[in-house]
């Protein structure tokens, strides 16, 4: 089984994608928001590009809640923004999530192609890594990047999955950037390693402190959410 | 001053060159040569694309030396193949070399657009970040990657320049992909970095392990070799 890495939504080709299982990780945050509304009771989570995508699916089924950003701040009209803080809440339990956000939800839009999709986060490192170990294919770790340019969260995300992967399967064939990766990741404290980060910096100046702390936070949950016909579903807790 | 890396030597635009230093970087081997050949006397080198431009030069001029690889090996009728260690004999003194190989002189043609082109390694790293600083504009730290593909050694050598420059000016901008490639290099012994990359294994198999063990070492040499009319020339040590 061979691990890659993929740095950015637009470097990834249909070409690269096909007959792997594909890692979606945007760490800040849609990827840590999708992990922390499934593993809080959400059914499915419906991703979509645009604002109009998103209120049209409500008209059609007024339960289901919007949620997502455009310049890191809530849309108007929608219920809830992109911090994965606010999919804690009671309101989520047995309703559908429909999410746009500027980085990730374009990301998992392009990556359906693969044999699986899964959604990758610190949040749920390990439980990916089983997975991704149980599916036995080759596997490309999908940064999203930030507006099409190298993100360092995304990298230590990825990278954090990757040694979870190694520390099961010792075996595993890296391709040199995912051994990058990895090394990048076991550097220090990832919540360091993400303060330092542009990204970071720019929701740092938005006043989501409290976002970073949580996202950086690993192997809180076993949820493994992965894409289906009927949206992003976590199909059993691992 | 903004410290920014780029991948590989297709991902390289005029674009992020223009009013740039560029630092080219191919550890393993063309920086490490070129380098290795200038510090020990050679007085210009000339990379060249083509084989038949090598002959070519010669023809006008027999006194030049040529050198370069194909797949790893000296290209038949050619002087020298892409060892630095080849060029550390007197014969080398105050002649001009001709360089062609696979990935690092496709940089240096590539990379020439910018306000000023530098040769990097790890043998040099110091030295160039020395110039770099002098030099005070924004840089771009260009790995030539491996067929055009990430390659771990050049990243590596990417993120020593980058610590380098940052221990003498705490206070550079780094771009993501900066801080990245300085958090790799510094997570370990560089030739044990090195050793584990997939260009490193293929080199290893030619029988170029010494190669690897000379190109990992730091700060051998204060020569900074600089891309001018007449070629690459040292025009001083640091």
């Amino acid at each position: 089984m061979l691990l890659d890495v993929v740095l950015t939504t637009s470097a990834l080709t249909s070409q690269a994608i096909s007959g792997k299982t594909l890692v979606a990780i945007d760490i800040l945050r849609a990827s840590s928001t999708i992990v922390t509304a499934l593993a809080n009771g959400c059914r499915a989570v419906i991703p979509v590009l645009t604002p109009e995508e998103a209120f049209e699916l409500k008209k059609r089924d007024p339960d289901v809640i919007l949620g997502g950003e455009r310049k890191g701040l809530r849309i108007p009209g929608f219920d809830k923004g992109n911090s994965p803080l606010e999919y804690m809440s009671s309101d989520i339990v047995g309703r559908r999530l429909v999410l746009t956000t500027t980085n990730g939800t374009r990301l998992i839009r392009k990556g359906q192609e693969a044999d699986t999709l899964l959604v990758g986060s610190l949040l749920n490192a390990q439980a990916v890594a089983r997975e991704v170990l149980k599916l036995k294919r080759d596997t490309l770790l999908a940064c999203a990047g930030t507006l099409d340019r190298f993100s360092l969260d995304d990298f230590v995300g990825a990278g954090s999955i990757v040694r979870e992967i190694v520390r099961f399967s010792p075996d595993v064939s890296l391709s040199d950037i995912a051994l990058a990766a990895m090394k990048v990741s076991a550097s220090g404290d990832p919540v360091l390693s993400l303060k330092e980060s542009f990204h970071v910096r720019k929701l740092m100046e938005l006043g989501f402190a409290q976002d970073l702390d949580y996202c950086s936070r690993l192997n809180l949950y076993g949820v493994v959410p992965r894409l289906t016909e009927k949206g992003i579903e976590c199909l059993e807790k691992v």
